[in-house]
């Protein structure tokens, strides 16, 4: 699998409005074939930084995904929400095998 | 769910067995009543970076994985493979809710 941490820091005032547009999209996203997980996760001592968990099944996913019209509606809507550009990380699973996402 | 982000930086020279040693106490991890995923991934740009992400039902339940002996026999075998202290952040799940890890 492809795991994708997508780091985010939302300005205070829009951590609601993010938090909603961004479980809309969350919901769309698992509905794709690719998309294997789409976690959103908030930090419990910072309401204001979340994590995007994304495990897509290949290094293909990552395209079909920005092609879908939740993510561009999810990436327009939260632009101007963002203290900082996000920063993404991707990792590889070691545990569980494929199977067990 | 409380979601436990710990990440880790190994020696080089360590890495293979810092991810035996790491695979051994997730597969009992996920035994625990109080555990519901327990993932290890490690960086595609930096193969020495690992992230476990630990999925616990309750905010009782990370205290409870340390008393196991598997996780004691994890942290002492992968003390002096690590290149810094391991850091971890706690996170609440917002998408998707606790039936969904």
């Amino acid at each position: 699998m492809l795991i994708v941490h997508v780091d985010v820091a939302v300005k205070p005032e829009w951590v609601d409005a993010f938090r909603k547009a961004t479980l809309a999209n969350a919901r769309e996203s698992v509905k794709e074939p690719g998309i294997a997980r789409f976690d959103v996760i908030q930090r419990k001592d910072d309401p204001t930084r979340f994590v995007l968990v994304e495990v897509y099944r290949t290094a293909e996913d990552p395209a079909q995904h920005k092609e879908t019209v939740h993510y561009a509606t999810w990436r327009n809507t939260v632009a101007d929400m963002m203290e900082r550009p996000r920063e993404s990380v991707k990792y590889t699973n070691c545990y569980p095998d494929d199977a067990g996402w």
